[in-house]
């Protein structure tokens, strides 16, 4: 796919950024429906950066990337399913890490601290067991199976991903910008607020993004019954298991149901990457800029319950020009290109996404829902 | 105009929402082309938050704003021209204010500070005239103008604003939420970016916002070969002005044309309103998600040349749920409000500009590339 920007990877994809691997682990079946994504950088780390823009974020380790402080690159981002009980899958990559004598060096051979930045999403109940959560195994799993390769939809941390009722999942997109950086991203949409368009059916991110194909107003509507069955169907589903979940069980979600359908916790995370010598404030500001990618593709957004997240990872392979007005407009490409990317990502995430159908909820696929829109 | 989340006031502005007044100064001909614009608390002030995303902000007192620091209230926000010179009309404003015995006491009768955050827009140049800049007598003027009735168009802040290369200008709306909150926008759009998809003439606030109407292919060729014109005219008439012009003139745009069209210190400035008892921290949250709404409605934003700046007032007639599911739900919705709102008030701003032809350059309104549009 060609962007006004630039034109599109060989993978489209996360690791056109050269040097960055995925790997996802995923959990499902016998009550799970989660799992977790790690991003790992290359030996040596990238130039990371966050921008937390969600009320109600669940992270760990972010704090040392504020520009100030003073871990200066980064091995591994974690994105993982199961709240911020689910954070605790960075501990596996650390524990990974430090095998490798990866992360920042405080003294003696093999002395290392890996510092890895995680966020989370909430799916807790979402396979049908509030208490299946990724752990520090599952984020070694997902480190240990990291490769140029990503796979898109509902694995990892977008197992149990859910947007606005439709299964959410894992997306990925890049562009080439016609002045040579790659700037690629990876999002994982478990949004509260709606991909889709509730007027049209058409995904909010392809709007302004090219030639848009309105479904017929007759698959539309029937899109929207089906939803809002499957969403009736989750809610029984959900009340029957927290009547025999413990405390801290499905309680919070039966307290009063939000109004924008879905449990009160979700989050749309991204990493953004280029290979681009960002310095780490420049990192900072593409991270804020890529949020105008979740703007776009998810409404509303950045709410109170949503946790909604970025990172940027700048590998640094190609210099930014040294003339200030070359260097400025080098960055604003690439922070324009980031919003771009991530809304492109999120598309891509809902359309690669499965359909769901088990003891948590139905949590019906776009692809379904809407299938006339992809046949030929 | 109805929206999804509810429905709109008597004057669809910023006003709707009791107590609060705008006042415009407004300068062009004899190589001017600027002016401020007031938003005028009531007696006793608002809660106000800021949140700046731009790259090339232009501010005063906005760090009084900081949810942790002292002053509470505050009785005016300043939108300006004429760049980091314009920040001078707030001084104006002060005055006005000290006269009125309102700002924050200090001790003794009379005895005040009004604290008046300003943001500015970058206009230098545009009527002709680089040295042509609001000053404080027109901060003054504007404070005193302040009126429930809000004029857009080339207006006050808006007088010499450009968006992509179109007349760019104030616009404002409003909407009444189902819970009985009012939030309203101001906005000045003077963007970097567009504010016209161009690959169909629609402006991008319009997406997803209700039903689409596509102007037909032929108009919008023709509208893009006007603009284009427009451009290069603009560019003509500012390099004989650079001529003409001392150190410090129009040199710093003649140094190399940015990517994205226009001169390379643009700026979308809102101000959002509710009436609802936000704390200092909620307007601050406010503040963020109306960011959204730039996100949506100018392609690219929050570019190292965009001064993008959000302020909200908060006037507090309307309390807050004391619950906490029911007040994080009110707030919620205020929230995804200010998105929706500041989108509408940017479409509404290039719709209700005026074409500017002057030695400064060609400034096309929307309306007019597009007039067959807005023909029954």
């Amino acid at each position: 796919m060609d962007s006004p920007l630039g034109h599109s990877q060989p993978t489209d994809s996360l690791t056109d950024v050269r040097g960055l691997r995925v790997g996802h682990a995923t959990r499902s079946g016998e009550g799970w429906l989660t799992g977790t994504t790690v991003v790992l950088a290359p030996e040596g780390g990238a130039v990371t950066a966050v921008d937390v823009r969600g009320g109600g974020p669940g992270t760990r380790d972010t704090d040392a990337l504020d520009p100030r402080n003073l871990v200066q690159r980064v091995e591994a981002v974690v994105l993982t399913g199961g709240s911020a009980y689910g954070l605790e899958a960075a501990s596996g990559v650390m524990a990974w890490l430090e095998e490798q004598g990866r992360g920042f060096p405080v003294g003696g051979p093999g002395r290392v601290v890996p510092v890895v930045p995680a966020a989370c999403v909430f799916d807790l109940g979402r396979g049908g067991d509030w208490r299946a959560r990724p752990d520090a195994a599952l984020g070694r799993e997902a480190v240990a199976r990291a490769s140029t390769e990503v796979v898109q939809g509902s694995v990892g941390a977008g197992t149990g991903a859910v947007a606005g009722g439709l299964k959410g999942g894992v997306g990925t997109a890049s562009v080439r910008l016609s002045s040579g950086y790659t700037v690629s991203a990876l999002v994982v949409v478990n949004a509260v607020g709606a991909v889709v368009d509730p007027a049209t059916g058409v995904l909010y991110g392809r709007y302004g993004a090219g030639p848009v194909t309105y479904p017929p107003q007759e698959l539309h509507t029937r899109a929207q019954a089906r939803l809002a069955e499957a969403r009736a169907e989750t809610d029984r589903r959900q009340a029957t298991e927290g009547e025999g979940a413990g405390a801290g069980g499905a309680g919070a979600e039966g307290a009063g149901a939000p109004p924008f359908g879905e449990p009160p916790l979700n989050t749309t995370l991204a990493v953004v990457a280029t290979d681009a010598e960002l310095t780490r404030a420049q990192a900072q500001k593409l991270a804020g800029t890529a949020h105008d990618g979740l703007a776009r593709a998810v409404r509303p957004v950045h709410l109170l319950h949503d946790g909604d997240t970025v990172f940027t990872l700048a590998t640094g392979d190609k210099p930014v020009p040294e003339g200030v007005l070359e260097s400025l407009m080098a960055v604003n490409a690439i922070l324009a290109a980031g919003a771009d990317t991530v809304a492109r990502a999120i598309v891509k995430a809902v359309e690669a996404a499965d359909t769901v159908d088990g003891p948590g909820g139905v949590f019906p696929a776009y692809r379904d829902l809407y299938r006339d829109l992809y046949q030929d």
